[in-house]
């Protein structure tokens, strides 16, 4: 059974103030718990129903401590609309870019992303395209926000991503950088080396000046219709097939 | 001044059944009241803050009925978590598949997307990549939902969307079939026609049994790193941009 202190400190978690105070963060269904336990994460605590429980008994590690919770509870705890019948509470890892390994792919460079689905499912194309390490600005949107948790699909145990002065690590980088823009040359017939840095802007500002004074190569997705901007994490999905495919 | 009635109304709008009784939606911010204009849309009343207004009278058209809001009116009526100095009343337009125009293009299918963003990043992905026309099978979200409409970014008024029954619709169409599987072809490499029927299946379940009867090429993505999937709305984008630089 949950403690009434156990309930604060795992609602407590839906602030960023306290994820960070904590270094913990809360993953919901199965599909990210099981991504976690793959991924040797620190599962410090699993919640779920009786019945969840029941049903999953032969698969459970047996080094998580389980508390078995109501759904009114979990209902109070899960930052989804509906919440599912598990959930768990993982530390963070914390990664720096010492810990970018030294190989010939693609890092890929975020600079402002604000939107947490938006970043969510770039860390999940980027899984899937085998991009192993992003960079992220001090200002894109934490990683640990719910939103984005949930919406790599349990991706965010596959990637490195790791938040740094933007400017600074591509200054420091002797990698060839390319930059996504409105203003670039077609990136179909584009030939993308075996290595670089690819930078993606923000939804509303894109690339900031500072950083596009550092860019070897500018790059476009071609419109052919009366959209004015594709969605930010729907480009980034199309370059990293682009450079996957390449 | 919005009356009482009026702002029962336009809350009301935020539910399904009344958008359908009223054959109404609402839609927020700059951007969407811009593409609707332009587009012609039957706008049947603008709320705004009394600061918005005065900063844009010279742009309201004359045949669209003004009302001042306050910000607080505004943020009951809004589906946003923050929301905007405008918004707009729009009656819905519905497309029947008598409406496709015969051209040599693709059209979009799609068979049970349920998540209202990913429908919504899919229509504004059309746009971008030139497709008009997009067959939705009748268990798709509903285009009105407030989350599609706001993340189309207007594209809602450029792309043609239609429900119907879809496994008739493809049983009766003489085009070539592609399909969005996990098991088929590699894309990069695959011939695209210049006109076909681009199928795409729901997020959990794929492409129903009874279509895939009917479909003449299967073709997948190719992953190169540990995510199970690509979120819907960015494989399909991926397939759209290749078909159209094809």
């Amino acid at each position: 059974m949950l403690t009434t202190a156990q309930i604060k400190h795992l609602k407590s978690l839906k602030l960023k103030k306290y994820r960070q105070n904590y270094d913990e963060f809360i993953i919901e269904g199965d599909k990210l718990i099981t991504e976690a336990l793959l991924g040797n994460e620190d599962m410090t605590l699993l919640i779920a129903t009786d019945e969840w429980i029941v049903n999953n008994k032969a698969t459970l590690p047996a080094h998580v401590a389980v508390e078995i919770a109501k759904q009114k509870e979990l209902d109070t705890i899960s930052s989804l609309s509906t919440a599912p019948p598990v959930m768990a509470l993982v530390k963070q890892r914390s990664y720096t870019i010492a810990d970018i390994e030294v190989s010939d792919n693609w890092i890929l460079a975020l600079d402002g992303i604000s939107d947490p689905g938006n970043l969510g499912t770039i860390i999940r194309s980027a899984d899937w395209f085998g991009i192993n390490t992003i960079i992220c600005s001090n200002n894109c949107v934490e990683l640990y926000n719910p939103k984005v948790v949930q919406s790599t699909m349990g991706s965010i145990f596959h990637v490195k991503t790791i938040y740094t002065d933007l400017h600074a690590f591509i200054a420091a980088n002797k990698h060839i950088c390319v930059a996504a823009t409105l203003d670039g040359q077609q990136v179909y017939g584009f030939q993308f080396d075996n290595e670089g840095i690819l930078v993606i802007g923000s939804e509303s500002h894109g690339i900031s000046a500072s950083i596009l004074s550092l860019i070897q190569h500018r790059i476009t997705i071609p419109s052919f219709g009366k959209a004015e901007s594709l969605n930010a994490g729907v480009a980034t999905s199309i370059l990293l097939s682009l450079l996957a495919n390449k």
